[in-house]
């Protein structure tokens, strides 16, 4: 479409195009497809998001993979910021809608931002065949930490379940894992600096992800770069949560909670010494 | 908890109560149950759901009805609220969280606001044994339509497949359907004022929510009214309809659509009546 | 408009009405006054405010007491809900519109309600002449606290300045101060109950907003009431709270503070006793 | 506080630190002023501002400023994304929180960005001692247009009243007027080139905002930087709209307007000939 749109072959002469879904038949369809043969074929929730986001079926494997990401990334308990906002909004009364939304607005660079980075980081370095030692290295001097990688507790003789299902998953049924190898070099070579810098979960699931994207043969390199740019992983994350949002505000609605007030002491307020200075 | 705590027994000497889930050990838990443990067994959507809102596993039948809920309210096309708003917002070029937290916040009332007031409305004449047509007529005494009855389109002859779809899985699957099939009852009466006034398809997967909760033996009767009363059906449709405007945000970005202003010739500009008036 | 539209004279083709403002000649206008005309005449903030949500001027002390409404509900400290999320949220690295929209989702029925509260109570009360003790004890019998009564600290014998110099600037300009009047009178028969059941600065900002209605004779008391109840004053607070949400957010982006995460030791994990139960 | 804290003096052993306010005495400090002691002395909005988001009292002039700019950006009608959204919700029956916030998400790069390039591109610019030419030439060959300089309508014939009552308020009140002298240089430039292409109020208003900030002798250049840095204009920006976003809720909800829908006819659904392509 953008193409024939800019070739002038489709006009838009309405104000808005949509490609996603439609609602104008007695039924809704997804990428096309009408809504009755998606319960009729036992759709779940991977094929919505294939049909929504990606505008296509996607191989089991990769519906099934990216559901196994929404309930790994679906809560992190109460103390991170997203939980932490929505439970203080719903200690506020307010309706679910709101709590949610004031949780998820603090989804970005520093929360939930670690896949995407991790994901177009490895897919670069490998891309561009950077040996793992030169990748580490150059993130280094540019005074970057390497996203996807480390962990507080985790250690080579201690490893991360999750991370070790999650591989177990894609060798037996991705045909390929090309980026999730590079990760793994990656790993085998932070790991002779520290042996907590494993590959960690968020750093698995990133690389994963372009696995899934490219082996699955459903997308052009364009259309992948595309998918990355446009924040898909993004929204991977912002959908997974919306989950622990919604659990959290429900939790404290049945709780009866009451209105949060963040304890004085444990703030530092530093007015009079500003202008004592 | 909230019976220990209010007995004195259980002091909350912390400022912040949480019930869902525990990030304080190496791996997260949801309900106690450990994510490696979730991933080895092949827990999907549905399961996260019962252990982060339910705070319980569910039994299979209850999940996969939960799934199919999440799938068929993924997404009504791009003309609705909340998907305008979205793409709006992903016009002016925002980020992905915005975007959907902008179109999030139209749900209520009179958007998405359908399946609780149906779940609500019929089990409540359901327990109180009212007769459909009893139930029918309080209901236009009070000036109100019923939630979850009527449909511009579809009739009794051109009937809504995924309403026999939703139907013939708890029939086959459910325990007990005693809400929906009081819905039917209620269906029955309001065909006879026109052959338009069917149960559809929000009202169908609200009767077939409280069927889902009391004939799954896992809820006390006042837990059930708790599950309603906190909204988490209002939940469902919150997540179910992100994966929609996540979807339409994505679109937008990928079209590269520019600034949307809506059209001056679409409103009617009131100001200077007023003031003549 | 309302009424030419229900009789059907004005027919509206268009998809959308609007009333308070138009964009479509060279210079925008509120209330069909020419934004240069507005400056020219100093319009300052009360009036803006005047124009677009009262659609008419106002006069000199009524928009000079919204601006004191303005100044007083601006902040109140980092602790309470509002700031405390948009602080996580600049926290956590997010846009400045994203950290307001996450702190104003807070404001409801618990945090910057009981102005409006106060405002609609003593009005009600006082427009039926209901005696002071009279509408105290039929709260009490109703179990309800009376919004705006009542102060921690702050007692007859040391009052709270802020009420007073509110009161003194109302004595003054205001042609009449009936409800303010009322409330004083409540807050007599509170006083015999307990010395800090004071007449506090939202009861007080409440029933000034009331007077100001009705004692500047711009308004039918048709309007009032649908001033009050499409939640003016809602509006006033959470307009003056954003220049406090915004001055918090900047505050912690100055202060390049990291990532907020709540304390593991001040949360009860109550996961297990439930589960134990 | 920051240097101190660096420097290891302040030892924050609290999770928070806070300098614009204090909750803690019996009535609310702004940058260490007592609210009484505000009302007492008259202070306005304008104040207010300065105390919150400068953590210092501004001169008269400054405050007037500041108030002019938040007259000017309230509101620009009901077709513009911010409002648009606000509208959208409204009409969905949602609270006035709800309202405001799904509209101020839309603010951004292309909708009310320009305030804030309008200002840093001409301070780099003035500051950096490029000729006007060089300056438009150098954007030019970047492929970028120059934040605050055209217009659609307004040219040096009918030039916009607004650039001219706020120039010749800063001619009269500011005690220099470099960066405002600096883009009437370019705007002769550009005028050589199309006879629109003049100062518009979105550059007038940021170039402005930065001789209040460097004439004021109120602020060291690092702290100017900071200021500019952090987005106070944005700040600006967001609190001036709120006005009219609030105003745009109230005025769908006196006129009781149903739910919008997007027209169908006004979308190209674009499905189809994807799948076909
Ligand atoms: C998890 C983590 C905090 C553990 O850090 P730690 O063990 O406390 O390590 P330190 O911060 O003390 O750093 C120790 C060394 O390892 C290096 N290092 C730590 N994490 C690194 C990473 N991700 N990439 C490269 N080097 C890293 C540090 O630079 C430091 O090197 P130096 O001693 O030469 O300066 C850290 O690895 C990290 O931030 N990882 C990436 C974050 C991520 O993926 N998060 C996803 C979860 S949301
Ligand atoms: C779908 C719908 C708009 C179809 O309405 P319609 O065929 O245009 O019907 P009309 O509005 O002309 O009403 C025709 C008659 O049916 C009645 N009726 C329509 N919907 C009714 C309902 N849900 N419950 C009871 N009576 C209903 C009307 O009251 C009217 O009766 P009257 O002639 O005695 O006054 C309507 O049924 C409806 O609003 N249903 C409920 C909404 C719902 O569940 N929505 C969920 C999707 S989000
Ligand atoms: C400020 C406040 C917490 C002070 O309460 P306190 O001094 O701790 O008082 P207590 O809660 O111990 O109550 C003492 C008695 O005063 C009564 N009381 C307290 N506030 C009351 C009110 N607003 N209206 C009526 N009675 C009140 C209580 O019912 C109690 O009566 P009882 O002894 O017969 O049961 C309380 O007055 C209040 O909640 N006020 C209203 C809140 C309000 O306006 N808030 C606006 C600021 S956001
Ligand atoms: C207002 C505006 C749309 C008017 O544009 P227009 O008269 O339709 O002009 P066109 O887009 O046809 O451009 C005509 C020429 O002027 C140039 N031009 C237009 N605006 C320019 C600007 N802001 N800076 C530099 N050159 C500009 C164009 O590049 C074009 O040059 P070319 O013929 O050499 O290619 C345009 O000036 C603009 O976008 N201005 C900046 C936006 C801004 O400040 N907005 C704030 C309000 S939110």
């Amino acid at each position: 479409v953008k193409k024939a749109m800019k070739a002038g072959k489709v006009r838009a002469s309405t104000n808005i195009v949509s490609t996603i879904s439609d609602d104008r038949g007695d039924e809704p369809t997804y990428a096309c497809i009408p809504m009755s043969e998606m319960i009729a074929n036992d759709y779940g929730v991977g094929d919505v998001i294939s049909l929504l986001w990606f505008k296509r079926p996607l191989p089991k494997y990769a519906t099934k993979f990216i559901e196994m990401c929404l309930v790994i990334a679906a809560d992190h308990g109460p103390c991170v910021s997203g939980a932490h906002n929505t439970i203080v909004c719903a200690r506020a009364g307010k309706d679910l809608v709101s709590c949610v939304a004031s949780g998820l607005l603090t989804i970005g660079p520093r929360f939930g931002g670690a896949i995407d980075d991790a994901a177009r980081d490895f897919k670069k370095a490998c891309d561009l065949n950077m040996a793992p030692d030169e990748f580490v290295e150059t993130m280094k001097r540019q005074g970057k930490r390497i996203a996807g990688i480390g962990h507080r507790i985790k250690t080579l003789e201690n490893p991360d379940k999750r991370v070790e299902l999650l591989i177990q998953f894609a060798d037996r049924n991705f045909p390929a894992t090309r980026y999730k190898d590079y990760a793994l070099t990656v790993q085998t070579y932070t790991l002779t600096k520290a042996n907590n810098l494993i590959l960690n979960v968020d750093g698995c699931i990133g690389a994963l992800f372009c696995d899934m994207l490219t082996s699955s043969s459903c997308f052009t390199d364009e259309e992948i770069d595309e998918v990355l740019d446009v924040g898909t992983m993004n929204g991977l994350f912002i959908l997974a949560r919306t989950i622990g949002l919604v659990g959290h505000a429900l939790d404290q609605k049945r709780l009866k909670q009451p209105l949060y007030r963040h304890p004085w002491d444990d703030v530092l307020y530093a007015e009079e010494q500003i202008n004592r200075e």
